[in-house]
């Protein structure tokens, strides 16, 4: 189903996520047929670029960035055709009236029937001013089309911000019309996470705590905070990581099957894990890398961290007892992100009697790869009865060459065409915030240490002593290294 | 742990099984140090061989046929020492003393102690002659010593010559020092079925009628009848294949966990498998292959079936209502041998409820690869959310070259060490002789047809419609057809 006709209005078009990210998105989806005949990009900025400028810029980041090779000069240039540029200070009220001008005007060209996507690919102070000027200038209630919001994270620095921006944006757009990004959720493992568990008979049964031992969530990155000390000194990995897309992962490998596919019935689902999730002050354990004190823009006694790990529980009757570990951080030896399902063992009987038998293993990679990994036990081959475990792998990445789909591609789209599944709904935020606050306010409040980690290591020892005070270590198969 | 010090005496060492099988196997178990320090082979047959042919025989035999490269002439040479040559005419009493006479005298060379295997390579017709003139020549009880007898399939060409057999060669050997070969049990694959059954959580708990649709096993052969065509116009496929390997491999598939790994607690489940066995007479298929008539020593009129396909059932708590397809043939256009494990589909709610989902599936493969390999479902990457079956394959033989040892190695070291768990009990045999009996009467007593197939394909087309009935198909997933 394509989309209808419709203009995209990218406000922070000169920026980094639209370079790398949105005009390759779009281009792919281009190539692919999956935009409307009747479509037009306008990009918003305040700075000032001429048309020729704003082509070399969009083309060199498809050059750049594009998960796709090879495509002609005229396809490019198709798509250039329907871009084009409106300069505007954010602040700036006289400039609205212009640009809903200049939207009617795109409008009479290419027949774009007053539906907007407003694309913020910006600072998140300028959401709640955006938004209310595009309501007094009029955009945002035309007869007979739709107008779409969509926003990129951080969605509020902490409950209370993310309240107010959303009684803000709120009182302007209907819930209904709201795109939080996480762009987790438009990553391919990750909308495969719900395929995996409700249509497999393999997995649907076992998934319960009956089953399932423990479950890791690993976020991993090589890199420090490089030029984003600003931001990152207001976040860390708290608020950065774990809040939006290590919540949001979790909830998708715990939630109930949910009654439907359509967009509210999995948010429920959602909603009823981030809302059943439980954590004990003890259960958190926090670092911060050697040297981050000296990155640009970071307090030289910064008390932000750069490492996270922690056990949450989920107090359901489908869970309860099973731990949950998520961990980021930033400076790991790898950059992966993976999640690892580890089952119970079977009773001591017949093999697992004498031997020491690995468990069976379900492995999510979402990155670098994409793919599943199953480990379970065979004999080893040879006259002794010995037994080892195997792994199987289905590489996704692998069989499709680089051809699986940006997150951004499957976002856009989804956006245009009015899907709201791959996006947070307000109450998911709010949970999201309420049970990060309960960590922030104890680290805050009490007397918590923050020790520092080597860069190229795995976090302070305290991560791994939360696991193997319950007999458990991180584990990590990508490299198929343990 | 290595077996005890014996002889083994292999009667029929002239013949093809020793060459192909036997000598590589030993060998290659000499090699990697499995066999006794004290230990000697005497190859005993009707031909009058010198000892440098013998040598040359079993050096060409290891050079030809086995799987191990590399070895160097010093260790065949230790290995071709062991070796030595009896011969005799099996009906002819005389020759008895003197090789008992023989296998002390090499008692004293190689310290055997008196320990024997007697290893029937021979016709079905000898086994009862042979079994008598050992006793009657004092080599079935020595003091101190243990004598094991070994035969070859077919234990018996019906029911009542099985019976009869058994009844012989139990007169002198118990029950636990008789080894029925099936050689199917000795290959690395189906040593595999009962640690991939009750060492994986994954498996365990969805083998049972809940989420077990129906299991499929295939064993075809490409090649004809070749120069057997006297035994095989007596046994045809339901007694050369059925009787003995199909139903082995079935009743490991099927039986329940033992109560523990010794060899009696897993033929007890084995045997109320077999006993728990259902068929309908219009549930089995024959077929002949075209030009099976014209082979040598094949009647121009011949009623023997060349191909056999058929469903069972088994009437227990885990398995009603979960049918049981076997088939086997010759002329086929491949040769594999496979089992399926299909699992039911999931309730028809959410991804069942439009598309067209694959059932997930296990399969094991026993030749010409050994592995396991997983069908699910997953998301196809793309905007679109559509599911495809994807798969993960683990190839025993791939990751380890050709290094699975051959089923003759597993199960000669077996015998030696004294451990029957990987050979028939009379009660097995006895049960899968009266499940093919049933089958063998309704052919001779009723009215049914033996089409014709032309070779190169997969049998008569009753054979489809048997599963078409049931709203199934013949899978083969080996070469990634279906």
């Amino acid at each position: 189903m394509k989309p209808e006709p419709s203009i995209l209005v990218i406000f922070g078009a000169t920026g980094d996520l639209t370079r790398r990210k949105l005009y390759p998105a779009l281009f792919n989806l281009w190539r692919e047929g999956l935009l409307p005949r009747d479509f037009a990009i306008v990009c918003v900025g305040r700075r000032d670029i001429s048309p020729s400028e704003l082509y070399r810029d969009a083309s060199d980041a498809v050059h750049n960035f594009s998960r796709r090779r090879g495509h002609s000069q005229q396809e490019l240039d198709a798509f250039l055709q329907r871009l084009s540029y409106y300069q505007l200070e954010f602040h700036d009220q006289q400039g609205y009236g212009g640009l809903k001008d200049y939207l009617d005007q795109v409008d009479g060209i290419w027949h774009t029937r007053g539906n907007r996507v407003f694309f913020l690919a910006v600072a998140p102070i300028f959401f709640s001013i955006i938004s209310r000027q595009l309501k007094d200038h009029g955009m945002t209630k035309n007869h007979d089309s739709w107008q779409r919001l969509v926003v990129e994270k951080p969605f509020g620095q902490d409950l209370a911000s993310a309240i107010s921006l959303n009684r803000d944006v709120r009182s302007i757009f209907p819930e209904e019309n709201i795109y939080r990004i996480d762009h987790y959720l438009g990553k391919e493992m990750t909308q495969n996470i719900m395929v995996i568990r409700f249509a497999n008979t393999f997995f649907e049964p076992l998934w319960n705590n009956r089953y399932v031992d423990h479950v890791q969530i690993s976020f991993a990155e090589t890199i420090g905070v490089e030029t984003r000390g600003t931001y990152y000194e207001q976040a860390g990995a708290l608020r950065d990581m774990m809040q939006n897309h290590a919540l949001q992962i979790l909830s998708l490998i715990a939630m109930e099957p949910p009654v439907a596919l359509d967009t509210e019935s999995v948010r429920d689902e959602k909603v009823k894990v981030l809302r059943s999730l439980k954590i004990l002050e003890d259960d958190v354990v926090r670092g911060q890398y050697e040297g981050y004190r000296q990155e640009d823009h970071v307090a030289p006694d910064s008390q932000t961290e750069t490492f996270v790990a922690l056990k949450a529980t989920i107090d359901n009757f489908r869970w309860a007892g099973v731990p949950f570990y998520l961990r980021t951080g930033k400076r790991l030896p790898q950059k992966y992100v993976e999640i690892v399902i580890s089952f119970k063992r079977l009773p001591g009987v017949l093999y697992f009697e004498n031997e020491d038998l690995g468990p069976n293993v379900l492995v999510i990679r979402l990155q670098p790869e994409e793919g599943v990994y199953l480990q379970f036990n065979a004999k080893r081959p040879g006259t002794a009865s010995m037994i080892q475990p195997v792994s199987m792998d289905f590489c996704q990445n692998c069989h499709n060459g680089l051809n699986s789909p940006e997150a951004y591609e499957r976002l856009l789209y989804d956006v245009m065409r009015g899907d709201s599944t791959l996006f947070t709904r307000w109450d998911e935020v709010e949970h999201s915030w309420r049970f990060v606050e309960k960590i922030a306010r104890w680290w805050e409040e009490g007397d918590h240490p923050l020790p520092v980690y080597a860069p190229n290591t795995w976090g302070p020892p305290a991560s791994h002593a939360l696991l193997q005070a319950d007999g458990r270590s991180w584990l990590r198969f990508m490299t198929g290294e343990v």
